[in-house]
């Protein structure tokens, strides 16, 4: 890691590893899911996430890299401590607010990732494309946060009222 | 976790380990930063940290908890990452943008929690002090974020030069 250049290669690694985590665990987000539209989401994303892991191996595939992760232990805590509360969460609404909650999380690891990974791609100087292939993730992971925060929202109410 | 209040607790405790385990790792890196603006902004957010824990307290005072914190594997994930940065990075320009990228993870992690946590707390209608701690926090936080995308691209910028 002593280089940036370096440094990109280990988040790209890092950020493949967790979307491919991220992938397996949202059907099993779909399926604990109470509210339709929760599990409607879920299963979005999980299509959503399919074509960002096709966008990475297409940055690896730029770089001359063969697609390989690292792990990454950020989002395994985030991930283990989503399965804890699916796990434990006996009544629907609550274990909906915290699969939301710990998508958020997810959500905003990747967002931090990917900001971080298109503002050190263009300093390198790299193929437009790459920045245009993380860009099109980062897009995605901020709606994802906008339409988890709308359900959430609604979930909340519902538990109000 | 089986109540909206058990999970706000839960996430109250994993906040509170997260920001003593930042607490302790950011004068660490303010000595390793290169440039003098960071090593100051490292600083500064470290003072922030301690009235945010003093926040942090007060919410469990009103909640009739005693402070403890429990494991967040994601903050330390994080954090072991950038340790491993700190350590290996011998240009200063590249161990910069590492520290940089680390202590965005942070930021988003800590926005996403206490995002979650103020819209639970208004649900489970606590008093509105524990709102306002928490707000306060997540407003810093987004500070520091927007700071550290400043400093980061001012960084980038040197390298590229």
């Amino acid at each position: 890691m002593n280089t940036l250049e370096s440094l990109f290669k280990h988040f790209l690694r890092d950020i493949y590893y967790a979307e491919k985590q991220v992938l397996k665990t949202l059907p099993k987000m779909a399926r604990k899911a109470e509210a339709d539209e929760l599990k409607e989401a879920f299963e979005h994303h999980r299509e959503e996430t399919e074509a960002q892991i096709d966008n990475l191996e297409k940055v690896f595939e730029h770089m001359g890299l063969k697609p390989r992760g690292v792990t990454c232990e950020a989002i395994q805590g985030i991930l283990d401590e989503g399965k804890e509360i699916m796990e434990e969460a006996e009544d629907g609404d609550t274990r909906d607010a915290g699969m939301i909650a710990a998508a958020q999380a997810v959500e905003h690891y990747e967002i931090t990732r990917y900001g971080t990974m298109i503002a050190w791609a263009q300093t390198l100087g790299l193929d437009s494309e790459v920045v245009q292939l993380l860009k099109e993730n980062l897009d995605q992971e901020y709606a994802a946060d906008r339409k988890l925060s709308a359900l959430g929202e609604k979930s909340l109410n519902r538990q109000a009222a």
